[in-house]
């Protein structure tokens, strides 16, 4: 695993709860650019998670890292516990690289098979680090100096354990139907479940190619179509999203505020008969 | 037309719909960098646009692409037909290239004599491209190409036809008059209408240049300034603003609040007698 | 202090108030790259600084620019007064060069012996300028001459004087006391004041290493701790921030919400008797 080291794509990505009223995502940027002059973008995946909603931020991570090229970075940080002694973790998979306190932030990207190191707080700090603001006086010091040639190895000693988080799963209730649940609310008030395509394809050769499938949500039940437009406008439906998670939708519509459900609502899948 | 291609100028611009709670915009510019290793920078134009509201996208980007160097792509996707069979459109208008879906999103830039291409969706795809998200899929692999050296004509053929929105525009009444609407609301509550620069320079030459001019909106009488601060704070005028269009402002306030109007408004452009 | 010029980072921060509905923001960073083939990148501090607001402005300034590197360019455009005769600053401090309206912005930055010029605005001003959006037409075309390098004596003459805005500043009230006020309230919540880590100090030393502090605020007494953690979940707590300033928090949640207080709120700093 520790074999031949990445070569850094100078990106460095930045997931928070940070918010852009205030400077701290531009103070991150600030050092990352002091320290490396070879970054060639430092990209904001978002700075809007709700503040310290680790599982958000996890979900959200694991939906967009596979999208920059290998040999990046990717810094997140949903940090309720900054400043007291838990550990900031340095992990490696597919050749990306991730920055991120051992919160959990980290469960849905990696695998178990992952190299993870426990960062070297000490070595990276800032002269006068803050309690407060690791982002710009740990994190982004150690992502630059990685950007800047330094092994990945030489960011802290292997981790003996990391946190996860518990997922929720699909369950599966027999006679071609699966219980899921949303996950989280995007812009557009499409409800993103816990369903992913591999468990529908299972689902569907378990009963044949000649399956069909719907949804059912609330006093709902959804077809399962392959895009908004597949449905009149105002009109509800099921799809496999570009995350390959199952997501309900409203056509041109906000599916969320129509139905009056969020995170946590169960839905079914199901064969139709 | 064809003639010599343009050089691209490393710039990538973006507006949609898409919000920055999510990802969306954070991996278009993953896949942008990941293919196109002498981009400079991708900008945002902004991705505040109302889901689904292809007019005001329209409006936006006439007001925002002529500030960038020729040899920029702007990618505009605010594309409620995504997945679905309509086009994509690659256009050319003074130097610059355009990367948005056959919706009207383009009826403010384009002239009749621009060269429109329709993208050849299926060779610059991703393996395993969804069917609702082509801002990554679909969008950024064609960018990324003609930033990389593709040559313009190699996006697609020329398209044969092409949506265009359908405006509102100004209306002569007659008498020195003049009936607008307000076309969109700014972050100030400033309120854009659809009387540009020109359309006033007429009305005064007709008159002679000693005209002066007012706006009538709801039942105020505002004087034409040249800016905010030629009115005492808390006051309302009309102005030519910095896109050449008149808008309606209160000094140090929000017009929009104050009046109650926003999209649709009528305004009314006078001489004074 | 004319001495050497400073050398160019290629970095430019941008703090405004236009907030990111509109185009504003990406016309300036399409003027700046267009005009600058040497810049690295344009930062975002915030644009959402409450409209006209120059005090905020010249506080979340203040916070920021010390984390960039020597060289950089910072534009802060929050300008009530555009297109009137007021003056806009080309100011150097420590290396960094400051550009902003002559309105105070730059009052927490700079201090007594900076150099402080009065920028030609006509000679950087684009063909056509508008009397409304001088970070697209004024400033961003002088930062971007300045990083091209042109000297920042060239900006213009020195400025023989510029506004300030009068600071609150905490007071001291005996028997080891002090009343401060709350500045803002950063996106989590907290109220950071004007009281700094020096005064703090200085508290402290008067009555010698043993002193236990606590804040003092609405119907709260709180200690003053090290980091967020330091305290469960839910409760109130003071410590000094990243930016070195005294903020009152709430673990995991929202203590401007939680308090019923905000901007201009009273607090008091006491020495534990």
């Amino acid at each position: 695993m520790a074999a031949a080291d990445v070569r850094p794509s100078g990106l460095v990505t930045l997931l928070t709860d940070f918010g852009v009223d205030d400077t701290f995502v531009g103070v991150m940027k600030g050092v990352l650019h002091g320290r490396s002059p070879s970054l060639r973008a430092v990209i904001d995946l978002t700075h809007e998670i709700a503040p310290q909603d680790v599982e958000e931020a996890a979900d959200q991570l694991a939906e967009a890292w596979r999208w920059f090229p290998p040999g990046t970075v990717h810094i997140a940080v949903v940090d309720p516990g900054v400043g007291s002694s838990r550990a900031v973790l340095a992990a490696r998979r597919e050749q990306h690289v991730f920055l991120a306190p051992d919160n959990g932030l980290l469960s849905r990207v990696l695998a178990i098979d992952d190299e993870v190191r426990e960062l070297d707080v000490r070595r990276f700090a800032l002269a006068d680090a803050s309690r407060t603001f690791h982002g710009r006086d740990v994190f982004a010091p150690a992502a630059a100096a990685w950007v800047e040639g330094l092994s990945f190895a030489a960011l802290g000693p292997l981790a003996r354990d990391w946190r996860r988080l518990t997922a929720s799963a699909p369950v599966r209730l027999g006679g071609g139907r699966l219980a899921g649940r949303v996950r989280r609310v995007d812009h557009f008030g499409n409800l993103i479940t816990d369903i992913d395509r591999a468990t529908v394809a299972e689902l569907v050769s378990a009963r044949g190619v000649a399956a069909t499938l719907r949804v059912r949500i609330g006093d709902h039940e959804l077809p399962l179509v392959a895009t908004y437009a597949d449905v009149p406008p105002g009109r509800l439906a099921a799809l496999i999203n570009s995350s390959g998670l199952v997501e309900v939708a409203r056509r041109d519509g906000d599916a969320a505020r129509h139905l009056g459900l969020g995170r946590g609502a169960e839905l079914h899948l199901e064969i139709e008969p």
